[in-house]
């Protein structure tokens, strides 16, 4: 979750870094740049590895939202990059920068959640490193997970004629974080929906289901909203998609708010980011394989690869047009910034 | 390196986080509290994992520390914990939070810096994280090493008549802090007095070496000052220490700051923390095949092992007395904090 240019940015560093490092030992690493999380090869079988910070004043405002969410929340967010690789969750490792403010009850608090993610996710903590600072709490995580040799699922094996399929509902988690930024007071009825954004919930059993069964020719995590991150897909395997606005499982408004163009479902559900949802696409002969429903989720297709480039959306009405990746890097997060 | 209540507090927040998160799969994980790295024990046999906060105006001052110097020190300090364990580091990941003013010229400094620790310790990049904050850098590194199955080296396994010994001279790195945080400006000539706390050199090779022979019973780094470390080292294992003044390795002070207290060559090199050598224990039968000097590194026999508890030292004039622990986490910190 960062802005274009930062992301742009990080491919420079990140690029940088690998040519200032000696040379790569061939096939021993694939670095996680395009795909969600790196993966180690070694003699001992293969692992995925992957880091995220989750950052107090960046990614969440500590004075609204809870505690327990702020933990459930950080770990949920680097679990998620290893379950869309194919990988199973087991070890993360936690540094935490806090001030001093926030080392009693919060910290308490904070634990839980992330405890309580931990048992959903089947992780065990390895390591950690405290340090206190003067202002703004700072999480780092680690998450270790194992797979089969040659079983990872990336971003560049989408091929034309695939079904393009999602994990549950979308944009449940931009409805709470708009709910959260507006001015006044929430109605009591409202707070519920706020739970996609402070509780995101993983697919983890149809995850595991995906990552055993190999059914899934490309794959990631909707951490930036489907119109970019689908994007991305399609650019890492040279296709274009073709999508049908009917067949997005909407996040549901409530009719209050339905006139308020901010929380148009399709918009919400197309653009919203932080739903941490599969995306994935299969070949056609898995079509009949693959469940409407595991685990208490639900999986849509939501339309099929083509060959070319860009995303194509067919609207309710039978008109195609352009989709444009429009989530968290491309325009949000400047307003967001602004009303946080 | 954090003060001894965050110290302790650390050691009660993760045991509260242990005590939350699912009971343990037997044997396959051992945490890393109480030694500087965790273990993960698996089918697919043994790994060293480790993860380190570097945080500006916590552990560095940017101002006062070349940017190269942030990232060389940064990976040396979480990469010192796999060498310490007997492990063979072999990937790490990067997370960095930096103010806008940090993605230049700064940025292209700190990563070759970083760049030239990974060469020097064989570590490859294998992913990371970028944010962008108001102000104050953080880096957090996981670095993950390789060690053949029950080959760990712990802290708790040192044993009465086993040999003390350390890598290196001690005191350099606190030697090299307490000139830069002296007022006035500084003579060209004490600025090569700086290097040892900017660029801390890793016993590399020994530490390798070490990691094949299963020669040390116990180990560790020496991260917080020998008087600090080896109290640790002991209480783990059970046992008390009996060490020489006359033998410990020494920092070479300047004839003209030899009159000033702060400078006591004796005292940097008991209490000063951040040189990163090794602390080691091996039994009487592996005296002499341990080497004086391996790959640039000088390795001291300062003392034995005894039975009973605390750290015994035994001075110049051959009377004995008790050794406090006195490094980081317990006096220094506070009067640096200020400092600083």
């Amino acid at each position: 979750m960062e802005t274009a240019s930062l992301r742009i940015q990080e491919d420079r560093i990140i690029e940088q870094i690998k040519r200032r490092i000696p040379s790569a030992e061939a096939g021993d690493l694939r670095l996680g740049i395009g795909d969600d999380a790196a993966v180690i090869r070694t003699r001992r079988g293969e692992w995925v590895v992957t880091c995220d910070q989750f950052l107090e004043n960046v990614h969440f405002v500590a004075t609204r939202q809870p505690a327990d969410s702020v933990g459930y929340k950080a770990l949920t967010r680097a679990t998620s990059d290893v379950f869309a690789m194919g990988g199973r969750p087991r070890f993360f490792l936690l540094s935490m920068a806090l001030p001093a403010s926030r080392t009693g009850r919060w910290l308490e608090q904070m634990i839980s959640g992330m405890a309580r993610a931990a048992r959903d996710f089947g992780l065990r903590l390895a390591g950690g490193d405290t340090a206190r600072v003067e202002r703004d709490i700072s999480l780092n995580i680690t998450v270790i997970g194992e797979i089969e040799t040659g079983w990872v699922i990336g971003r560049a094996g989408a091929r034309a004629g695939d079904g393009i399929y999602v994990t549950g509902r979308l944009g449940g988690a931009e409805l709470g974080l708009r709910l959260l930024n507006r001015n006044g007071t929430m109605r009591a009825r409202d707070r519920a929906l706020l739970r996609p954004h402070f509780y995101p919930r993983l697919p983890v059993e149809f995850a595991l289901w995906l990552g055993r069964k190999r059914m899934a020719s490309a794959m990631m995590d909707i951490s930036d909203g489907l119109s970019t991150d689908l994007s991305r897909l399609c650019a890492r395997s040279r296709v274009a998609a073709r999508i049908y606005a009917r067949r997005i499982p909407k996040v549901s408004v409530p009719k209050a708010l339905r006139n308020d163009p901010k929380f148009d479902p399709l918009t919400l559900a197309l653009h919203g980011g932080e739903d941490y949802g599969l995306l994935f696409t299969a070949a056609p002969r898995h079509a009949k394989q693959i469940p409407a429903r595991l685990g208490g989720t639900q999986v849509h297709c939501i339309g099929e690869i083509i060959a070319g480039s860009g995303v194509m959306m067919v609207e309710e009405d039978g008109t195609a047009r352009e989709l444009r990746p429009a989530g968290w890097d491309h325009f949000a997060v400047h307003s967001r910034r602004g009303e946080r």
